[in-house]
């Protein structure tokens, strides 16, 4: 039996928990700590072992990999919620890491998370892992600047590459850790194409904005099912038990937090 | 006859004007092109190449990977400009990444510069040069840290973080990408340990402050000259022509600018 989401989620936690800062950080290891354990549903991660173990790895291997996605996911929550980008003094009703620390070490600790990403994707014997975080980093970096110069040229591309770029990662890396010959990636990786526009279909409804503004309600919920629909076709081409990959996809469909 | 310093320059500034940035940056490019390009004198780089052909291997095969430390190097820089940071409107002359780019977009520069760093190091076959990047980014990082929150418990340890942690690198890079075993690294460590710290007690001689503030200008240069003549003697102890890297040393120990 695959691990069901409930089951890898605490091992992502305890990872994450328990994950020893490279010492050299000294005292900039607290914020990136505080960072790290302000928390999230670890969606990421979890779809990264959840691959992972579907595509024949234990889901332990892909924890590094995996929790590395999570770092660069936290990395720029930190400098997104900065004064000079969205001025968030709070995220998840605590003080952002900026707000707590004072806005240099914000800076700082968002560049830590970044570098500790790779030292963890760096732990695999392929460099494949930390080159596609790389790739998806820089992706999500270009939407960022999309977005805050309000210069995308349409809003499923600006998608793509803030949301888009790390849950392809999600899927991309668990592919290396379970070493599926690069021949036989595409069937996995159109899924992954479709879980990020989904992830963020349903944000958008649960903030009322974004594919809302656009589409209104039910032209936003359309879309979302429309999403989650092709994601579970393309799982249903993937030739390997996609049980618990099926069942992450419904629960981001009706997700309601 | 191995290359000389002024040979090696030319070599890493064609490689970083020719750099291909990753396409889904979109416009964020032209703030991360502007930080490289505005230049500076290539020292890590130029010991990088010089030490892996010192090594055996041929300098260009170390191009990705000294200029993966001049990207980390850029964008320390870039961020310590930042107005949270030091402030600084100025950077050799032109406006920093942030005055010209603003704010928002300089912090994304910066990100930028980070992710592509790892870009580039993680094109080797060996996952080595691109975790010891990642551990040397975030030693300077610590080091950041220490110094603008003044909790460092003394200059060389300080000094060891910010400055010593990418040239320690810009050898241990070169000792990985030219193959040299493990055990048989650490003559070649202890002679970049020294240069980090030459680098660093010059640069406070002209600049009149750090090492001159707490030794005097005569105590500072007679710790520059010892630190040059240690590098010197580390390099003798390692088996290989290592004439161009004596050069550097010597160039290091005298440099006005």
């Amino acid at each position: 039996m695959p691990h069901s989401p409930d089951e890898l989620r605490p091992l992502v936690e305890n990872y994450l928990e328990g994950l020893e800062l490279w010492p050299a950080l000294h005292g900039q290891a607290e914020s990136v700590r505080y960072s790290i354990v302000v928390g999230g549903k670890r969606v990421r991660p979890v779809i990264c072992l959840a691959t992972a173990e579907a595509a024949g790895a234990e889901p332990e291997d892909a924890l590094a990999a995996g929790c590395a996605l999570e770092l660069v996911h936290t990395f720029s929550l930190v400098h997104d919620d900065l004064p000079a980008l969205d001025d968030d003094e709070e995220r998840r009703g605590q003080p952002s890491t900026w707000k707590r620390f004072g806005e240099a070490a914000g800076i700082l600790a968002g560049d830590a998370l970044l570098a500790e990403a790779f030292r963890l994707a760096t732990s695999y014997e392929t460099t494949h892992v930390a080159r596609e975080l790389a790739e998806a980093t820089l992706g999500m970096i270009g939407g960022q600047y999309l977005d805050i110069t309000g210069t995308a040229p349409d809003e499923p591309t600006l998608h793509k590459l803030k949301t888009g770029c790390l849950f392809g990662a999600a899927v991309g890396l668990a592919l290396w850790v379970a070493r599926v010959p690069e021949a036989e990636q595409a069937a996995w990786r159109a899924f992954g194409d479709e879980l990020g526009l989904l992830f963020q279909i349903v944000d958008d409804i649960l903030d009322g904005d974004g594919y809302v503004a656009t589409h209104g309600v039910d032209g936003a919920r359309r879309l979302a099912d429309e999403a989650a629909e092709r994601a579970r076709e393309r799982l249903a081409a993937v030739a390997a038990d996609t049980s618990v990959l099926r069942e992450i996809v419904d629960g981001l469909a009706v997700r309601t937090a």
